[in-house]
């Protein structure tokens, strides 16, 4: 449930984003505010308190609160990096290790991965549901779901895509341990080793962890801060290397945070349509939209299968019980076998409870509630990579973003670009990290320039 | 807790199988025996029906029980196939997809893969812990237990291998989302596509499609029905090609049910080592011994380091938690990034209810029930087996196995050896099932010489 002041600050929030109060403007006095809400001068102060918390309002001594300048318009972002690339074989992933070590560490901040905070996932809906699953189905979950796996959750997953305007049949699709596990089974569904394949650049390292495993050429494409993948590159990449599909994270790509405009997508897709050339479309944060408002699906926009959507449920419900899954089209037999060679099925018991969670409305409305939670994050993480790292600092406006954003817990992965760009595949793996104790910036394998970064002092 | 005459029909069986009581001889009268051990008549004569149905005992009219002409010494043994061969790529295997599918049918009877049935499970304590867990974990349960996995599992899956005389440190433990999966990382540590790896024939065919997934060549090494992979046909094998890797079950092998001796397991060590050629040793069935002795490990006979062992609690616990491991010795670095780019993480609530289910003692409890009752259902197979199939049906005599064997709900893999060998490294997936409701055998993809086998009839 909602208190008032917090639906209060929902409902100005609202007019803020709509426009209705700009950038600079004086919000009504609390006390007549109060007065035509019918609302207590407390309940106000604590919506004004929130927004201002929220980086949305500054309060001026003994005049009030103000709309303060948008970030977007204010602060440097990151430029768009007209790269050209031949593909190449990914190397140097193992680095990657260094940050799963960190991770395990909890004085660590993680300024390098997207793991959702404690503090913002259902874990007593979660609890109850696990406990249900394995009251109701003790015989099923002690044994295999096999490939494709649970029929109520493919339901629901179905259900779940026709919302957001693709129809899909739940036995075209197959449950994963987790979107990692998703994405590596797509590429091998439909690729072999040596294969090119297009990703946006930059891209989210896991996707260049799994094409170096895979020993899968990455072809980068240039990527537009705010448009995602530049599709008159990939079309002149297309014609120059034999392609065999391209991964794309159309909403809410990580690091970018941008979302892909209808139009957009929709030349992706007859583009590559006509080439005959596999989207693989990763979708793990398209519930996630600050605005509330659910963007399309690629795989809705044609009738041809040449899709595959993979996505999970780790960005929004909870990462440890790792399910994702598989919308694969045409692939679906060969998916299925390849999931079933990888690891025979995924755990019985953690897709019930999804089902039940996706059933119940449980996920949905906390859906609403960790929208606000992350956007509030990602502006109290803006705010304070602002104060405290180097000048010429670029950092992206993400429409979307996991972070937790209380006393540097950050997980939301923000693109520091410095003065020149990072141009090799391997850059996301320059993760960077910071210590609140020591207040010392940790960077791995970071580059040279980066090194004598100032110390950062901790609030 | 066992009721009296369980108690005594285990005494029995020991006695029997001991050689106190030899084929042919007959047992105490029920009345004498009872008066001796001051049970009642029903008590005894329940004890004599379960051995009479566990197939040791016959009853004669109005003389009494004898137990009965052993199977091993009456019934033809798969023979011994001395096949040379060459490395070859394996291929095919995607059939395995009927399997799958059949398996969901709960009409269909399974021969082909080894599923324990869901009465054999501890499904109860199961539950309990996986709700415990919940409770006690729960926002610990809700978030990414990374690889290597959760440190308490590791301890006592550390503590179960040193009893079984192998001491390693639980830093060097990598839990994975089931054996399969953990096979295919173990694969994936030390070899690259196209490189050749030694395996038994016949071997479970769940390794012959991760080889086919791997792009890896299969050099088929002859097994003996009792003792296990052919050590000399091994040197014969590695001296001529370039061996990567040996994959061996030396505990109680899919199909042939073997245990290898420890003599064979220390050459077997040895050889590879002087070869530094990695041993991969799966030992999902290791727990399950008969006689109730846990067989030594071939990674506790050499400290070089050049050992992989994997294994899961997916035929002694339950399938449907999908908790295997990985001890990786040397590989270990290698191994924790393999896990993680795959599917970053196994789930984490499993693996806290597996840790709490072996710390409390439940795990071997259930061990030494689950071990009778599979002993039960492999003698009702076999006898089963021995009336409704085709004469010159080979049989082996596993010491261990999984069938539930009620009604033919048999999920072991018996070796089903026709007059003339097959030789073709897919001929597990020749796999039988048949419908206990139209009482017909089903053969998938079956030599022709099968697809007369008579109907059977239904008991």
């Amino acid at each position: 449930m909602e208190t008032r002041y917090q639906q209060l600050a929902n409902e100005l929030h609202d007019l803020i984003r709509q426009g209705s109060f700009q950038p600079g403007d004086r919000l009504p006095g609390v006390r007549q505010l109060g007065k035509q809400r019918n609302l207590s001068i407390a309940t106000v102060m604590s919506a004004y308190r929130l927004l201002q918390d929220q980086g949305l309002l500054e309060s001026r001594e003994r005049s009030g609160f103000y709309v303060r300048a948008r970030h977007n318009e204010q602060r440097p972002q990151p430029r768009f990096l007209n790269s050209t690339t031949a593909p190449a074989l990914v190397t140097g992933q193992d680095m990657v290790l260094q940050l799963i070590k960190a991770a395990n560490n909890p004085a660590m901040v993680q300024l390098g991965t997207a793991i959702p905070a404690p503090e913002f996932l259902p874990t007593r809906a979660i609890e109850q549901a696990l406990i249900r699953a394995a009251r109701h189905h003790r015989v099923r979950s002690a044994n295999y779901e096999f490939s494709p796996g649970a029929p109520e959750l493919r339901r629901q997953i179905a259900r779940r895509m026709a919302e957001a305007g693709c129809g899909v049949n739940p036995d075209n699709l197959v449950i994963t341990n987790g979107g990692q596990e998703a994405l590596s089974i797509a590429l091998r569904a439909v690729t072999k080793p040596g294969d090119v394949v297009a990703i946006e650049s930059p891209a989210f390292y896991g996707l260049l962890q799994v094409l170096e495993s895979l020993g899968i050429e990455a072809l980068e494409i240039p990527s537009h801060p705010q448009t995602g993948m530049a599709i008159d590159a990939l079309e002149l990449a297309i014609n120059r290397w034999p392609v065999k599909a391209c991964v794309v994270v159309p909403n809410f790509s990580n690091p970018q945070g941008y979302c892909m405009p209808v139009d957009n997508k929709q030349r992706l897709v007859q583009l590559l349509d006509s080439r005959n050339i596999v989207l693989i479309e990763d979708d793990i944060y398209g519930d996630l939209a600050f605005s509330g408002h659910r963007p399309p699906l690629c795989m809705g926009m044609t009738k041809t299968n040449n899709v595959i959507l993979c996505s999970s449920v780790s960005k929004t419900l909870s990462p440890g019980l790792r399910i994702g899954w598989i919308a694969a089209g045409r692939f679906q037999q060969r998916v299925e076998y390849l999931k079933y060679v990888l690891n025979v099925a995924t755990p019985t018991l953690p897709q019930l409870a999804v089902a039940d969670l996706f059933e119940s409305g449980v996920y949905e409305r906390h859906l609403r509630k960790v929208r606000r939670n992350y956007a509030q994050a990602i502006a109290q993480m803006t705010q304070r990579l602002l104060e405290y790292f180097p000048e010429g600092t670029r950092i992206p406006a993400p429409k979307v973003a996991l972070c937790s954003g209380w006393n540097y817990r950050i997980t939301w992965t923000p693109l520091i670009s410095p003065a020149k760009p990072w141009r090799k595949v391997s850059v996301l793996h320059r993760a960077l990290s910071f210590h609140p104790a020591s207040s010392t910036v940790i960077l791995f394998g970071c580059p040279a320039r980066w090194c004598g970064a100032r110390a950062l002092k901790k609030r």
